[in-house]
């Protein structure tokens, strides 16, 4: 039975339930690989689950180990696996079933399985102190990647043999199959956005300026970034973004739906994209947004937000549409090694969002994410 | 001053505020010409609108000449009309300003000034006890047509010359401009089905039954059809239909949703259009598209009712789209020749739908379309 350290939560992230300690591992399952993670992301959603009350929502349970951005090498394979063998480098992503319509219609990312196969419980390690069955959740986003060594399924996992040839690099990378992805790809895989759009981006954390960075490779005419801190605003423009606007400082008299639509040839964008889940923004961009436009939701709602403040009628003469993404549209092992092309040539440049730290510092890691001062922090492991 | 007949609305249809009278027409304005209706197909919008107790909302005032689906032949026209000259046949269809970005992109039936332009206060004509300024609202979707004589915009003008030679088809084509472009448009134009694709579309009326229509021309592989008046799910599966529900006969313990949903590969439509308005069926219908599907408005729900069943994780996480389409996202110059042309090749049966009644009878016609025995009332004026 393996041995590994990892972040362990018994409780919510503010009770401090959050903690580094040694656990095994069970043996592999089919289509399940032991890999050595090098490198974990640290996201949003990590802190969004592990932030739920126990048992506030089925998929709110503890003790478990979160984490979704996590890049290694593989250690052993377990029965039928054929995405990679041992010593192959490896990206993970998020899970899904492959058999059901959805994801037979190449809709990986909207599978009906998502929630059960990336939220539920499906216990995979054990605490130092226990035996018998496993009694700690594994396998969130098909990796629970907040561990030196996790088991992985092979849905998830983006083989990065002859792509990646550097530990480094593969640090670097841990975050594109979640947070990079899912700001780029919307842009690219859902938007539809070219030159012809004007594209407004809310809040500019790593999904957003991955969203900033996608819109600069579509070409869109005008990228307007949103978001409170100045640090981000700045690097938003370095990015691509033509226009920013801090959302803390409107003008007096003035709301974030009249300095939007002033910029956006009077009328609005064609297309907006949320990455904050913040029902004001929400709610703001909806109305923001021109008539026959875009409004892309890709930040995590509260869970009681409902579409109330949409008037079906004036919706529907305005022709708008609200589009619902995740993970950007892609299907990871066609669309990383894309970002990663996009990296080399010098058009991605998503080392500026990234910020390595020992996984030791969990704590400061999030910390440092949610005041901004970090946009991606990435725990290394080795 | 030219002296016509026409559908005069004093107050809401329930109490009876509509009558057959004469009226005289103000002088043609600017881009204005003056058209004599042949026929004019009734639509549920002009229930919709000259039901609305005055004052109860912008759009709605009295007295006013409705009626939105006119074909006829041009009298006379005012300065600046370059769409047809006096003697061409002419289909009606709606209003659009032409300048607007949304204009400008092509997106016409989204016209920043959709609103104002169509159900507007546009006063044309005067009663004939009255003189002065005229008082009587005109310019309805830019053509009032609900009148023998009536002042049309050019904007709202697709020039039949050349393609309709004769006043039987002339009459047959009125509704082409609205009702049966908006249901054959927004599965054509706006919904992007094709053979891949399960489409269901709720309530066959006139709208419903052009989306059956249009279903069938873009090859669906799957086209639902749900009402509760048989004579219509029959017309549905003689038009195209693979399979009908009787929304009133359900079996016990199953929802609609359910139905559908087994219909539908197990998991729900690809794409589902409501042409009903209906909140309860609105509900469902978003609930029972499949992820990453596509749910479609297109009739006209209440004016208070707001998008509060959906919740925006769910809908995020499913990938869904929710899109509002009007008028079948068409530009009628373009769309309506193209309907004519499907109807010639016999793909495209619109005659199945439409009765011809005298314009005298319009409250007849409204009942028959109310309780479902016509489909699509067309008056004639000659």
């Amino acid at each position: 039975m393996t041995s590994t350290k990892a972040i362990v939560a018994h409780d919510t992230l503010q009770n401090g339930g959050w903690k580094m300690e040694e656990v095994s591992l069970r043996p592999l399952a089919e289509g399940e690989l032991l890999v050595e993670m090098v490198a974990t992301g640290v996201c949003h959603t990590d802190a969004l689950i592990g932030g739920l009350p126990g048992g506030a929502a089925p998929i709110a349970f503890y003790p478990r180990i979160l984490g979704h951005e996590g890049s290694g090498y593989v250690k052993e394979v377990g029965p039928n696996v054929t995405v990679a063998q041992a010593g192959d480098p490896v990206l993970c992503s998020f899970a899904f079933c492959e058999n059901c319509e959805i994801c037979k219609a190449g809709h990986y990312s909207n599978c009906n399985a998502f929630n059960e196969l990336n939220f539920g419980s499906w216990p995979a390690f054990h605490l130092a102190s226990k035996s018998g069955e496993p009694e700690v959740g594994g396998l969130f986003f098909g990796q629970s990647s907040f561990a030196n060594f996790s088991i992985v399924k092979q849905c998830s996992v983006v083989n990065a043999k002859g792509i990646v040839d550097n530990k480094k690099d593969l640090q670097l990378f841990a975050p594109l199959g979640c947070g990079i992805q899912t700001g780029s790809g919307t842009v690219i895989n859902v938007s539809g956005a070219g030159p012809k759009d004007a594209i407004c981006i809310m809040g500019l954390g790593g999904v957003g300026l991955s969203a900033i960075m996608g819109a600069k490779i579509q070409n869109c005419r005008m990228i307007i970034g949103i978001d409170k801190v100045p640090s981000r605003l700045a690097l938003a423009k370095e990015l691509g973004a033509t226009h920013v606007i801090d959302g803390s400082k409107l003008d007096e008299g003035k709301t974030l739906g009249d300095v939007v639509k002033e910029l956006a040839d009077g009328v609005g964008p064609t297309i907006t994209i949320d990455t904050t889940g913040a029902p004001v923004l929400m709610d703001a961009g909806m109305k923001f947004t021109r008539n026959r436009g875009k409004y892309i939701q890709v930040g995590s709602p509260p869970f009681d937000y409902t579409l109330n403040s949409v008037s079906g009628f004036e919706f529907m003469v305005a022709g708008k549409q609200w589009i619902g993404a995740i993970e950007g549209g892609a299907h990871p092992p066609e669309y990383v090694p894309k970002m990663i092309r996009w990296y080399r040539e010098g058009r991605f440049p998503i080392d500026r969002l990234m910020k390595l730290m020992p996984a030791e510092e969990f704590e400061k890691a999030l910390h440092e994410m949610h005041d901004g001062t970090t946009i991606k922090p990435i725990l290394t492991w080795s």
